[in-house]
């Protein structure tokens, strides 16, 4: 029997997961392996300094583990499942992962670590932030998986999926996306505390657009789920192959 | 005046950020904004629930914020240096961030969150956990500084640098490098605490190995300074330039 892993950054009793959970149940078993609490913005991190914990779940199989998205399916795939999944889904997250969103994602990051071990992996986010609906996403995240247990992507490639807000029949279909480069607009508010002494909080990271049409936040705009395929080789294949001229000169 | 900013990951006190710290004083003014605590393995966390100071370091001119590494380079550009800077060095890590562990890397992210910025960055780290002496790598960041300050990379690539461990006239020269894909060897220990419930530790990471000969964990093991070229946009060209295939089917 098919048996799929599901991850998110969310936390493991998170609206988003359990829409996936209902959804990945139609195509195998499902073990849930999240955090215990809101990890948005924990990228990639790894807890080395302190132990893990996995606390059993009482609604579905799996676990609830205090630490971080990746913690979650390290800990997983090392000590928790008994065999290893066919695949790895990490979401549905509440919130947009495109762009340059996928830096700081806890979502993408879960999914990642899957694909670094050499498990086929999807990270999926609804793009939006209040009263989500996800039921949408969640019939594209059973669509996806079964099309990805049948035919994985390339080892070391991750598909990240982000869905546009709405009802299942708006949907204008799936669109093969390029990540957007386009930047944050980061605003740290500086405010003073009771005692007159400066504090800075991180505010509005958006808007934010994208730039090309294959976008994958252009795609979402214009209605589409941006399924992008990203890559866990950083390395820069064009400045790779220029050689490095100057910086690699004698010492 | 050359401006560069320089954090890292083991915190505004680690030898490492002194020595790297007093090599790039030749070069211009250097404003140091690090973590006030150690943040290995916090990628590219970000700090969104609660607040972020900034106190001034007593030592040199800079800041100690007590956050992850990309939350000092976030608040450094956006708040606490008055113009921007021409370059961001992260480092000098203890502890090597070559291969895959550039996913988890505190170091390598806050060098790709100025890259993402748009603002030339290099990581430096020393392939040495103990009795770690950073003048080779300092020597090495200075030059290297000063090659990327007169050629930076393209926009959007980032110069990740690992130096073997020993001292400068041992160094074989400098090669560029790809990223290793090699494996980590996770091993979770589980233990069971005083009252007999289990928790599990994350152990040896490694040891884990470069596979062909450009790959920066090769080139670190044969003596070589490794300079790896990492891009931000992590579209994988080849899935990208195939379409999509079955994946992209209508709903």
């Amino acid at each position: 029997m098919t048996h799929i892993l599901l991850a998110n950054d969310d936390g493991a009793d998170a609206p988003g997961l359990i829409a996936a959970y209902e959804a990945l149940c139609e195509l195998g078993e499902v073990t849930v392996v999240a955090p215990a609490q809101q990890q948005s913005g924990q990228a990639h991190a790894i807890t080395l300094e302190t132990p893990l914990r996995a606390n059993r779940l009482r609604e579905r199989p799996g676990y609830r583990v205090p630490g971080t998205p990746v913690d979650c399916v390290k800990l997983a795939l090392n000590q928790l499942v008994e065999s290893p999944p066919e695949l790895v889904v990490s979401g549905i997250n509440q919130g947009t992962n495109g762009g340059i969103l996928v830096h700081y994602s806890g979502t993408v990051a879960a999914a990642k670590e899957a694909c670094l071990q050499g498990i086929p992996a999807m990270a999926v986010s609804l793009c939006q932030y209040r009263d989500c609906d996800y039921s949408a996403a969640a019939r594209v995240t059973r669509t996806l998986a079964e099309r990805l247990l049948a035919q994985p992507l390339p080892r070391g490639v991750l598909l990240n999926v982000n869905v546009p807000p709405g009802p299942y029949e708006a949907l204008a279909g799936l669109r093969w996306c390029r990540q957007s480069l386009a930047s944050l607009d980061d605003v740290y508010e500086r405010r003073e505390d009771p005692r007159g002494r400066p504090y800075y909080w991180l505010g509005g990271s958006g808007p934010f657009k994208g730039e090309a049409e294959h976008d994958d936040l252009i795609a979402v705009e214009g209605g589409y789920v941006a399924l992008t395929p990203l890559r866990v080789d950083w390395t820069d294949e064009e400045s790779w192959r220029g050689g490095g001229s100057a910086l690699v000169e004698p010492l």
